[in-house]
């Protein structure tokens, strides 16, 4: 294993204090790194949290901040949060208009965020599940929630940050998870630090096709293709899934898993583009990136989330977070 | 060789048109993908023009817009691009202000954007050469410009967008690289797709310290160290090359390669930043993320940027590319 660490035990602690330092101007840390939460807060405002286990950032610390969450709780890598930690997240939080919990698909987060929501008064919450690789997994009962939860945390934190209510941000979220539609793929296997060596391995010239953003596997292990064969076959599972909804004006946004370069991400959204343009949707929005990863994975996921109206306006409104900034 | 791509020949072009297609609000393509340039030009500006081998990404491309570049030249992977890109950029851009050019010390660059600003009116040039990892190098009579160029291109390009002349810009560039200092390390080797394996070998337990941007050697070869072991040679070169300028407020820019994730980038910068602040420095602004890359290698670079008024004002202003947006 090749990381830039101290030890085993405070690799995420250390990188929690340099994240707080390095964004004093956006977010603070609560006590004993329980969470993450937005330096100012906004009375009156629902209170959005995430978190789950650490290993895919910026997601979800990265998008803490104003247009965005309020709070994001760190778990160990690849490990769900504690349920402690979205309570004392939610006490720091909340102004008095509830909580919605956003929380991906995973049984340990599902059941902690359960927890913590039964132990707390007006909690909502938005299960993400946007993979279509696999219907079950390895930590899932149900479809995968991946990177299409930035797009719900992007269109419901600007939702909240206008003022509307906790009853219509949680429709509002399962609105957009249920628009959005994600398959990923992987080159390479990351490190968990505590493990020490490749979560899974994989051949010279192998690829894991719909990968999960923890190593988990997809559907197949299959030879790597070129990369308009392995964008075809995302699109049409994609477009497969959505059936007859998928036309019109889309986001498309292309997700790096930490060890793919841009200029293969951007090659990638090339592809992507024109095969679902021809297929009658129009993508009106792109997000090119390393958002939501698996440590330093080399690989991608593609995103496509349906858009109307009102979700496009969302989307464009203002947004101040450590990865993600625009309009302000 | 592990990389999303249909042919080794076409990587660059599809990496460029996927760019063009994501980023339309902000940028267009020049013919024959000579160059990127910001989509609405400001009449009485000077041009900034910067460039490179491809395989940095996101820069410089990633930093054509409002409030930075007029204009980027991309070369093929790790190879300058050629002075007839560097003055179709220049024809295209150029409103009348004149044009500076920002350019890295390698032989390649300097040779081709000289042989352009002599075929050229009313162009200045900005060389940067913040690497203090060693004097002379593979592709460097001097010392390497790295990931500082970052730096010199969002401050002069916050003063062009200002309306400052271009003797004044061309002063500032050479104030803000005269005020940075950089040093890189390397985990592992990134590939060029058109080499097909890696540029260098590397042990499981080694690391190369003062790595160049193209993989190129840098000070040793060592045993990988802790985080805290590798922050303290390169916060000690820096600090040591500024001798006693070393103090009062800095930007503090910590930059992965490609293959390193945020969890570790924000790690070593709590590292360097307590390291910079015990010798005397204030880290008043920061950067973290991967923004000068060198393919999918895995690694990182300090840079330490000493700051005053002037230079903090232009970094805090506006700026809108595809890698790089706030204020706006």
């Amino acid at each position: 294993m090749k990381k830039f660490m101290n030890s085993v035990d405070t690799v995420l602690t250390e990188s929690l204090d340099g994240f707080a330092a390095a964004h004093a101007d956006i977010l603070v840390l609560g006590e004993e790194h329980k969470f993450i939460r937005r330096k100012m807060l906004k009375p009156g405002k629902v209170a959005l949290i995430s978190g789950g286990g650490s290993g895919h950032e910026p997601l979800h610390g990265g998008f803490v901040g104003r247009g965005m969450l309020d709070a994001a709780c760190p778990g160990q890598v690849f490990t769900s949060p504690t349920p402690d930690q979205m309570l004392a997240a939610a006490q720091a939080v909340d102004t008095g208009a509830g909580c919605l919990f956003i929380v991906k698909n995973y049984e340990g987060d599902v059941m902690n965020f359960e927890m913590a929501a039964e132990m707390s008064d007006g909690v909502l919450q938005v299960v993400t599940n946007d993979d279509v690789a696999v219907e079950n997994s390895s930590y899932t009962t149900g479809r995968r929630g991946v990177a299409g939860t930035l797009v719900v945390e992007k269109i419901v934190g600007a939702a909240a940050e206008h003022g509307v209510a906790l009853p219509a941000l949680k429709a509002l979220g399962d609105r957009v998870n249920d628009a959005t539609r994600s398959m990923g793929v992987a080159l390479t296997s990351g490190t968990v630090p505590a493990a020490g060596k490749p979560t899974f391995d994989i051949g010279e010239g192998e690829m894991e096709f719909g990968v999960g953003i923890h190593g988990e596997p997809g559907r197949r292990r299959d030879r790597l293709k070129s990369a308009d064969a392995i964008v075809e076959e995302i699109c049409a599972a994609i477009l497969g899934d959505l059936d007859d909804r998928a036309k019109g004006p889309a986001l498309l946004f292309v997700n790096g898993f930490g060890g793919t370069p841009l200029m293969e991400l951007y090659l990638m959204y090339n592809s992507a583009r024109r095969i679902f343009e021809q297929h009658g949707v129009t993508v009106t929005r792109s997000l090119v990136g390393t958002y939501v990863t698996s440590l330093d994975m080399a690989g991608c996921s593609i995103t496509l989330s349906l858009l109307d109206d009102e979700l496009t306006e969302w989307w464009d409104a203002p947004v101040h977070t450590a990865a993600l900034r625009w309009g302000v």
